[in-house]
């Protein structure tokens, strides 16, 4: 399994994923799963995957070799002009990859499942977000619903639900997707530690808020910890249920 | 889907169901799925069934036709001498429509799907809780984890992992299942009000403090703002994330 999650914000993006990879419980392994491309003061693109691993690692070298490609004059991430042609080249690499790999998988009975949370800037644009399914199509992200969840998205899912909103700092998104990964990570063991997570501030094209957070980190244990005390105070300061 | 949970705490045991049956989103409707026999001082035992309401319903209507059926002397609900007795009356239930019903739902590509919560206290034992599985089997509430979930148990998970004690009164108990359940409810449509619950204090043999509580519970409005609101200042109190 895998926890990503995605945070269109008033003040840019905010990206996490976690990196543990699983063959059963007994094969565990740890792999990044947040892909960045960067052409500095002109456009930042990032990419979250959930699923077969084989098939993510697949769309993303895929993306990076047509960059690389001479052969013809097909847009690249480097070369779209819009976010969305990005979304759509995405899409266009999961099919390619469907293509090759597909009927192989469905021969021995795996199942075509990967989810892409996409997002970053292209100088001209706003901003963008969206999440690309393994058709190859995609949606958009709605100022309804400012958070993007692929993986196990459920445990996490109340406080971000609870606590969201566009005007929050980066740095108050990143609190809180933290806390999210929290409860999903004391849940579901095939979520892992390190959390690879990235702040991008609108208009920055840069990448440099980039950071992997580690088991032992000083700042998400006490987070942890802080929050469970907050929680049971919370909790402490409602009248009990009468009846 | 459904929601149901049971906790075994030192002062008694507390059991919550919703009521939401669905077929399909466009077919949903209200049935209990918390069932209670009783006998006045002498022993109280609940049951909370989630899976395919035919199959559930199948499994109370047999026990409670045991207990009035003449027709030999096995064991029933209200004989049974030790709640593992009754766990085992339950599951042989289970397999009776399994074997009824279990060949016609696979030849219509349904499957056999059903789990329940039982729990009571017959005199001479202490409270004990249960988790009866579609095979008939089932386990026991240990004090690792004083509390079972079934049905769409990951939304409503991580408020019980953080503050479930033992040593809870009943009534604050009661407010944390229903926070679990404000959880879930927020984001599994197929989870609905009415919530039943049961407070069960030991010794008393009775389910007096037995309620149901509908969508405009003031109770459980109340505390479904003051919880979002409380959540939102611990959030607030917590240092940002910093990079």
């Amino acid at each position: 399994m895998t926890y990503c999650v995605g945070l269109k914000l008033d003040r840019g993006l905010l990206f996490a994923a976690d990196t543990r990879t699983n063959a059963g419980v007994d094969n565990i392994a740890t792999f990044k799963k947040l892909h960045t491309w960067e052409e500095p003061n002109e456009r930042v693109i990032t990419l979250l995957s959930a699923g077969n691993l084989a098939i993510t690692q697949a769309v993303v070298s895929l993306l990076s070799e047509h960059i690389t490609s001479v052969e013809d004059d097909r847009a690249t991430l480097m070369t779209a002009k819009t976010m969305f042609q990005v979304a759509r080249l995405v899409g266009s690499a999961v099919r390619e990859v469907k293509e090759i790999d597909g009927e192989a998988l469905a021969t021995s009975a795996e199942s075509f499942f990967v989810t892409f949370i996409l997002g970053g800037q292209i100088r001209g644009e706003e901003p963008r977000m969206f999440q690309v399914y393994a058709a190859g199509n995609f949606i958009e992200v709605s100022e309804d619903t400012p958070f993007l969840q692929i993986g196990e998205h459920k445990y996490g899912k109340p406080i971000l639900d609870r606590v969201t909103r566009s005007d929050m700092r980066l740095g108050e998104a990143a609190k809180l997707v933290l806390l999210s990964f929290d409860s999903t990570l004391r849940s579901n063991l095939s979520v892992g530690m390190p959390i690879d997570m990235l702040l991008y501030n609108t208009d920055t094209f840069s990448t440099e808020r980039q950071v992997r957070i580690e088991q032992n980190d000083p700042y998400f244990r006490k987070l942890s910890q802080s929050w469970s005390d907050k929680l049971r105070e919370a909790f402490g300061d409602i009248d009990e249920f009468e009846v």
